[in-house]
């Protein structure tokens, strides 16, 4: 036997404490003692009956979430990003058509895992043509400009062209109002890490009947094993068969984390969720104004209630403000991303974090930087 | 605004909480108190600076558990499945052809991947054809079958003609020698579930420089965003770039946990592991051998010690051993998989499971399930 030859690595043999810090960006949130206590419960087999019952669990509360009775929802052994490319592997075919509606950054995205499996992208931006589009991306909240986009009437136009309608609610789903049936949503999509506060790594999604009609009869199969609609419909039991057989092995200490996350928002209410995050955000945008600074999104009922998008304050470099903010008062806040790099500052308030005593720490965070922070131009 | 049309399930208004249990089987093992005291830490972003440094940390525990210098190691955040795509995504193109060693369950899953996006996979088992193959698959530890493969002399006969050789090895690392340079080992995965007791969720995954000549030249961008080795060796810090682009939200907790198992496996010492699992294993096999079971491997130097298959016991239905242990003691073994399924039983003893304390249970388990469980044939 050879000897090894790379050493214990010395970092290693010392503990690495994680500080506690208020997270206030665009995601994750900070994890409630309840979710992590509940992920760090007793490991089980990912086959295992309570496992199962969980996963169960996990599937009504996800209905509940997304308003939908859809039988094939589940949570991807991932994050949203592995969602993302669940719905979109799983509903497109080689050669097929996706229309994205490019509002900021994840229509973008969608548009690059699209075209890599060999579909055509058309981007709303660019001049139509005529090619029949079988699937609709279209953003719910869009955490890179802070806008809610309405969703009321899409489904129906979609359907009237036989298109499914998908929507990505990753950061919107909890905090803002969205009914997957009766909005006629064939595929939606959201991420553990947001309103949800689970930590990061599992995704709900859940698809319509129509999606299930299109996807389980394909003419190829996904791209994907692991994102397969067929094998992860059967390891949820959301199929026939009598068995669930072993496709890959899920996350089962997330699972726990998201089974309880679902069980906080199940006995909030989503009413009340709603109402919260609402009532949060707009207290935050009335304080935001007072200290004379402007939101990037100017008609209020365009406001993304999870994540504020502020307009980055002229003569300041952003990266100091957060640094500053982060470094005095151990807050994340965060510079824009995508389109919106550079020329915003966004405050996530999500889940547990969605409340008026966090709005004055950050706005007192905010006004401390203000003075403190170097000011260059005007 | 509409109202509710699904309630709050009541499944989720109760607490559900998870028994403990022994977990001998394939896996997930159990995670020990530390990892998971690790994991229920302060959520912190995906891109702080205190996550940076936990994420180097990990990768130098895993070039130590790898034994490999490869400046491209990372954790995939997903399962060991979404490893095994990461690795067929970015080592071949569509048209290439790889040469699979199907020796159990794993080549067969590798095959079906490697078929979904476009590549031709050549199996050892068919007749050889005079294509040239770019990477050779090959299992190191195959847990349907329960053997340990060879992996001496592969590396350089897949070198001599120009292959990339790709080893799988998520039921044996950290249980039984393997030397990544030192063997030629271009491409090599493992889960973060079995010797190493995390939970499920991340796999450690490295690439040789001469993998990545090959995947950072593509002629086309890998078939999947999430898995893109560009990105994710960018995300993990090993290119050149000064910093990391969002690309996805890493599960941040499960890295929590996954340092953590890498800090046992430093502190332990990869070699007194490979002993300790090699003389359970043998402890355990002269245990079983001695009540009259038999092993399906004869060959003892063939034996994986992380995973041990026994013989299912004429005359027995396999399903009630199994049932009877798990009920009567809590104790998960399990069944056969793949091609082994009906003829096996599995009993799996990794990482902090591999102690003769719980071979004796797993033995005392297995004797009173024969005496107990129904005997219909001999």
């Amino acid at each position: 036997m050879s000897s090894l030859s790379v050493l214990p690595p010395e970092c290693l043999l010392q503990p690495f404490p994680v500080p506690q810090r208020l997270m206030l960006g665009p995601g994750p949130s900070n994890v409630p003692a309840r979710i992590a206590a509940a992920g760090a419960q007793p490991m089980l087999g990912h086959l295992h009956t309570e496992t199962i019952e969980i996963m169960n669990q996990i599937k009504s509360g996800i209905q509940y979430a997304f308003q939908t009775r859809n039988r094939v929802t589940l949570a991807v052994s991932g994050p949203g990003h592995a969602a993302m490319e669940c719905a979109i592997f799983n509903s497109l075919e080689p050669g097929e058509s996706i229309l994205i509606a490019v509002n900021g950054i994840w229509g973008e995205r969608a548009a690059e895992i699209a075209e890599r499996i060999g579909t055509d992208s058309v981007f709303t931006r660019k001049p139509g043509t005529k090619i029949y589009k079988v699937v609709f991306f279209f953003t719910h909240g869009e955490s890179s400009t802070g806008v809610v986009h309405p969703i009321d009437g899409i489904g129906d136009l979609c359907h009237k062209y036989k298109c499914l309608f998908l929507v990505d609610s990753v950061a919107a789903l909890g905090g803002t109002p969205i009914f997957m049936d009766e909005q006629g949503i064939d595929i939606m999509y959201t991420g553990s890490q947001k309103v949800l506060n689970a930590p990061p790594g599992t995704a709900p999604i859940s698809f319509s009947e129509r999606a299930c009609q299109k996807i389980f009869n394909r003419r190829t199969k996904p791209i994907s094993y692991f994102l397969d609609l067929n094998w992860l419909a059967n390891y949820w039991g959301c199929d026939d068969k009598p068995v669930r057989v072993y496709h890959h092995t899920g996350p089962v200490s997330s699972f726990y984390g998201l089974r309880e996350s679902l069980a906080i928002l199940a006995e909030t209410g989503l009413e009340n969720s709603w109402k919260r995050h609402k009532e949060v955000a707009e207290y935050f945008h009335k304080g935001l104004e007072e200290m004379g600074l402007k939101l990037f999104v100017q008609d209020k009922k365009a406001r993304l209630p999870t994540v504020t998008t502020i307009v980055a304050p002229p003569g300041y470099d952003w990266r100091e403000i957060t640094g500053y903010i982060m470094k005095t008062y151990n807050i994340e806040i965060s510079g824009g991303l995508g389109p919106s790099a550079g020329m915003v500052l966004r405050v996530g308030l999500m889940g547990c974090n969605s409340s008026k005593a966090n709005v004055d720490k950050v706005l007192e965070a905010l006004a401390e930087a203000l003075k403190h922070c170097h000011k260059s131009r005007v």
